[in-house]
């Protein structure tokens, strides 16, 4: 076995072994289904079987609902994908799928775009390496340069990421580098044999591409958005694409963000921008998902009024409705970058006549880097069904028409992830573009069962141990929002003044009295203003700001006391000293697992945990001295800080 | 021309063209004499010469003195070195070489070694680059994986050393990695082309080796330095060197320091690891070189018990009177590494029964990497005249019996060190070298004349910027002696948090109430109890402990009063705002220079002026925004502070 099987073990279908199925119809995805089928150990049935599937178009794209009468369980689907998203909610469900209770209301995503972005280098690269924010090992599209010679990995990944629902993957780096370039024109042999391991599992490839392509592919002198030779370039290279590569779903882009190329080099906009891709992609329904992800990353700080957390919001709202209908505008999930706590970005509320993707995190750049385990589906369910309008507006995965993004955790190490545990999280990801209003606890447990397979006492640890983990690494981490406590440019492990005095934004404002960042609008950068109602209001007065925020939306003195009733500074020491007890009892709680586990997994568990107790330490002290310093008030409780 | 002249332009024997030498004897060294005046249009003569040259071993060596009389200067050398040496002071006395007021004192270097050490790693390190801690562009020896194979430049190099005294080189770093091991054998051929670029400049090679060499290189088992196998390996391989390199000068080390292997793996001291080579180099009149910068680099920030600036003292006190006689023992000037102000390391008043090498560095790690103009001469003056035992024991450089060492500034850069003015320092550290009374202003004067020619309005410009540089850049930087306040890793910039919570051993433990060590006997970590008297009682007390250095030795309240009268806080203020005045004044100077040096230079020099100038003014900021985040005490005179 050249690599773990994540949540399709073997015995994921057991239920399935010798029981009988008849598949309806023609097609690639149904072979696949058939192939499944048979590597499951069903039979293949013409007349009463156990298991039948069938489509009926009606129910419309990717759709599926179960049947069950008379003994048999009926996959009706309403296109080939539906069949075998189908065939997977079988595998999910386990003996239920044969049962009369099984399930019986229609089955259709909530999002018709469910995507993966991989941040992988062809090249090594020196500073980010083989993927850039992989804690996973190396890629395992590419290896020494080139892209590898067996794919098959790529085509055990496609199948786990259609168990979940993904389907489109962007195979290369945002940040494309002269090489990863190549892979829109010299290189698109290489891209169409990516593609062909995608494509059984109905998954579309899509490409990162550099906005100087023109100059630096097509030797052009310009990569004006508004000029005629580079739109000719782009509608040339995008054909070459599609005619390798018929199911081709698209181009992304990060412009004018962090160093990258982009329309302001123009003078133009990012609506000039990203209509130029979209134009060039529309003759054969491509999408250009285009990144809102543009701040100034050379920043003054001794400037205060620059906010980054405004950034992304000042410049996207004034181009809302400028954009093509098959450009779509990919927001992160908050203002900042992926911190473990940040209010959800504003700029999701505000583009009514624009299409947005909510782009996440499933790499754990900001949140452990796969050596801490914390189990992101439940932030990024209450991001889902935040109401950026209130009650009765819409939740923010209604409001993203086009989609959910996020970035890949995995790479070639043997458990894909690093930490075997964050397989969790691009499981959840996938389910919950797929159904943002499943529970995250549920989706946890799904895992947990298909993985761990049915051990009632290992299911309790796993989930004991995940459950809560992000809140779990918030307390130990940065406080109440104020985020972005750790060092520079590895973003792992504390250090709190790490980017107090840096170009790129991202303060917390410490000093002997207090802790903040005053972004209201009365007194501070206006960020709050940002805001529909009755969130601008909320969030513009300290009294009305979720604890767990307050840090981020305003400065506060160590004395100020929170809803909880305590005061910042004695919060800070509670939670970080409450944060190492979670871990250790997580620790502990791991020993159960032993003998229930294949041993290379528990050991490379347990190490990781380890590794967790000793960074959660240095947090917890690193944290509380620094406030204790600088606060001169002690622990209310006497506990040690030096 | 490939690279910048330095101190040697053609102009600089402009006094010499047309005379007439007679040089008696015969040698490698006279011959490069007799081709160094030919290169200044000197004429051989036989009689009735300008100069002659002539050896008289009842000198000594290295040793020569000016004698002039009948119109005629003599230069009678206690050896070949000292005729070589001798030439160069009549380079270095323009006119007055051939007048009657040659000065006619015996010129003998103080210290019979003089070396300079390159960090040049052969293969590129992922971190450290080709030289590390080099800010000068590639290696002079080395090129893509390999010793170049055109050394020229070598020459040119060697030249330029010889001509300020220098007479031993170390060509590679002392973090031996896996390529440069080798050179002791496989690639010793290399070594010997290195070696013939500096033997006709009196200058012998050495290498830096790993202490685990013969596990790497000789397939032992063991580099135990105590076992007779190992022995043996070091035995034959010194032997081979030898027999390549007759003129080898010896081996230099980092045992058991920041990674490096050493004999504490096998339960040895470092008395048993010098031996161990001191007793393969004997045979030979080799020397080894062993560094004494040993400490504990991931020592726990919680614990204030451990002192980084103890570490030498202890480690290498109880091994004195064990070394051997070929056995130096390389001390860095100060207790810590390397930091603008550090007081005199103790343990170079510590050791009467070994040979000790001062050790410093003339590469600008920690002063401006060659960004900044930072002229070194005052210093290390300053600590090569330091009495550690009071007036009346000796100097630091009486003690240093085995020499001076210092890491170079030079590579491939077209003016050798990068920034045109820190070829100042290459003069300075060979010149005092030689002699370590010198006047560092001096010393500096002579630099710029043979630099830059007779151009007194230059010289005084650039005089000016440079003489009191190293107290302008200890004025922006870390206040008071308290070190260390840089960006971890690289070590420029400001950052004041940045070691503070490392596994470094390098904090100012700066809280709301005050900044500073207690490195006292009575209350703190007892490293001032390191010094003999009157040092010991001066440190031990903060009203008799210098300003400059009171914070390395003690933890004051920002309100405490120095000798100044200001207080902490007020003195940080105060010379950080002057240090930028400082520096803006150097960049208006340095505009007085332009049409009067070669224009490359004068662009390159204003580049980095301007370079200092933003990064000055960012340490001043930082530091200032810190200190009064912390001590809430606002700048008396209400200057600007974010």
């Amino acid at each position: 076995m050249t690599h773990h099987e994540m949540w399709l073990p073997e015995s994921s279908t057991d239920h399935l072994r010798g029981r009988t199925l008849r598949v309806d119809g023609e097609g690639v995805l149904l072979d696949t289904v058939r192939r499944e089928a048979a590597r499951a150990a069903m039979l293949p049935a013409t007349t009463d079987a156990d298991v039948t599937i069938d489509l009926d178009e009606s129910l419309g794209p990717e759709t599926f609902r179960l049947v069950r009468r008379d003994g048999v369980t009926n996959v009706v689907a309403g296109d080939e994908r539906g069949a075998l998203y189908g065939w997977f909610e079988l595998v999910r469900l386990g003996a239920r799928a044969l049962g009369d209770d099984v399930p019986g209301q229609v089955n259709r995503p909530a999002h018709a775009m469910r995507m993966l972005d991989h941040w992988d280098n062809i090249d090594v690269h020196p500073v980010m390496g083989q993927v850039e924010r992989g804690y996973s090992g190396g890629s395992i599209f590419y290896d020494a340069g080139e892209v590898r010679a067996d794919l098959s990995r790529v085509g055990a990944y496609a199948r786990l990421l259609a168990s979940v629902g993904i389907n489109r993957v962007a195979v290369n780096n945002v940040n494309v580098h002269a090489r990863e370039a190549r892979l829109l024109t010299d290189d698109l042999h290489e891209v169409v044999r990516i593609a062909e391991q995608f494509r059984p599992w109905g998954i579309r490839v899509h490409l990162s591409v550099s906005f100087a392509a023109p100059i630096l592919l097509g030797g052009l002198p310009t990569s004006d958005p508004l000029d005629a030779e580079v739109a000719q370039w782009w509608a040339d290279a995008v054909a070459r694409v599609y005619e390798a590569i018929p199911d081709f779903g698209g181009l992304l882009v990060k412009a004018d963000s962090e160093g990258q190329p982009g329309p302001f080099s123009y003078g133009r906009d990012h609506a000039d921008g990203a209509n130029l891709l979209a134009r060039a992609l529309a003759p054969h329904g491509g999408i250009v998902h285009w990144r809102a992800f543009v701040y100034n990353h050379t920043q003054d700080w001794r400037d205060r009024s620059t906010d980054r957390a405004r950034a992304a919001f000042d410049h996207f709202t004034p181009l809302d409705g400028r954009f093509d209908e098959n450009v779509v505008v990919q927001v992160k999930h908050g203002p900042m970058d992926f911190q473990v706590r940040e209010p959800v970005s504003p700029l999701l509320a505000a583009m009514p006549g624009t299409r947005l993707a909510l782009e996440l995190q499933v790499t754990q750049e900001y949140s452990g880097q796969q050596q801490h385990a914390v189990h992101l589906g439940r932030p990024w369910s209450e991001v889902l069904g935040f109401r950026p309008s209130g009650d009765d507006g819409p939740t923010v995965s209604e409001l993203a028409g086009g989609g959910l993004a996020a970035v890949s955790n995995v790479g070639d190490d043997f458990f894909w992830t690093g930490h075997p545990l964050a397989q969790s999280n691009l499981y959840a990801f996938g389910r919950l573009s797929w159904d943002p209003q499943l529970a995250p606890s549920a989706v946890l447990d799904e895992w947990i069962a298909l993985t761990f397979g049915d051990d009632p006492e290992l299911a309790r640890t796993v989930h004991g141990i995940l459950d809560d983990s992000w809140e779990t690494y918030e307390s130990y981490t940065a406080p109440l929002g104020v985020g972005f406590m750790v060092n520079p440019g590895q973003h792992y492990g504390p250090s709190v003044d790490g980017y107090e005095y840096s170009p790129w934004g991202t303060y917390h404002f410490a000093d002997r009295d207090g802790v903040g960042v005053d972004r209201s609008v009365a007194t501070g950068t206006g960020f709050a203003g940002q805001y529909p109602e009755p969130w601008r209001s909320r969030y513009e007065d300290p009294a009305t700001t979720p604890d767990e925020l307050v840090l981020f939306f305003h400065h506060l003195p160590y004395g100020h006391r929170l809803h909880s009733g305590k005061t910042v500074v004695q919060h800070i020491y509670d939670s970080h000293f409450d944060g190492v007890e979670r871990v250790e009892r997580m620790v502990a709680s791991w020993e159960q697992a032993r003998g229930r586990v294949p041993d290379d997994l528990f050991e490379r568990v347990s190490e990781r945990l380890a590794e967790q107790l000793r960074s959660a330490t240095e947090w917890r002290d690193q944290v509380n001295t620094y406030f204790l310093r600088k606060s001169g008030i002690p622990d209310e409780r006497g506990r040690r800080i030096f």
